[in-house]
């Protein structure tokens, strides 16, 4: 399906006082290349494989496929991914009709905190947290398959 | 898993003959490095994601993990994958204790026709049927994730 996404820098930690939910995510890319991206995630005790199309030229909408798959299996495509390995611990917040999903990476992109929400158009109205940054939807330096291979550090 | 297989030419078409099943096949790859190479199948009316890792030395065994997936979504995974598609009819043909796959290539690799049989240790002994040829295994020219770049008809 179609995932229509806006993404942002996160300006302060005081999400964290509202979160409900934080998850460690480790991932990695069978395919870094943005327009057929194939990533493993483990999130929590879970497995997913999931695959990107190309983004749309404002970089909103992108196709998207995901399929959980066996935690044990997962590990196994991991071993066979690209260099270089995302880590983030994910926490969820509820803001209005939506939920702000916001990654706290470590590793390589430790200093990097982003926010995304997913919406149903476009165009869709949606409340901004304080704490909710620049908007970066689109730079592709912000892409997670981006970030395996030019971690935030070395920016 | 770890997959044991051996790949030869075909030299005759006698093995129609003997052959219980056949069906058409339809691939592309999310990527084709065979070091992590992922492929998107139809095979008759079901989809299959696959990984494979790289070979062992002598090419004979290879790290494969697939899933069986929604035909729907695979045509959609298929409208992703890197340029070029192999279309093959597949023939199962019982030998002894194994099965020999008999891929008969068509479009950009017409005139090729490769057989394959699985094993459960790279050293077991299996039937030579008449029309099996020459042993190719290991010879990354007919990888399909090769012939899709590199078609059969080219060389």
């Amino acid at each position: 399906m179609i995932e229509i996404e806006r993404k942002f820098l996160v300006s302060s930690e005081a999400f964290k006082k509202v979160s409900k939910t934080s998850t460690r995510i480790v991932q990695g890319y069978l395919n870094s290349n943005p327009e057929r991206a194939v990533r493993v995630r483990i999130k929590g005790e879970k497995g997913f494989l999931t695959v990107k199309g190309k983004s749309n030229n404002t970089g909103t909408s992108r196709y998207e496929w995901e399929k959980e798959i066996n935690v044990v299996e997962a590990e196994q495509l991991l071993a066979l991914c690209e260099k270089g390995k995302i880590e983030k611990i994910r926490y969820e917040i509820p803001s209005g009709n939506h939920i702000f999903e916001v990654d706290v990476f470590s590793g390589e992109n430790q200093g990097l905190i982003l926010a995304e929400i997913e919406l149903n158009q476009e165009d869709e109205p949606f409340l901004k947290p304080d704490w909710l940054g620049k908007e970066v939807t689109g730079d592709i330096r912000y892409f997670n398959s981006n970030l395996v291979k030019n971690p935030f550090r070395f920016w």
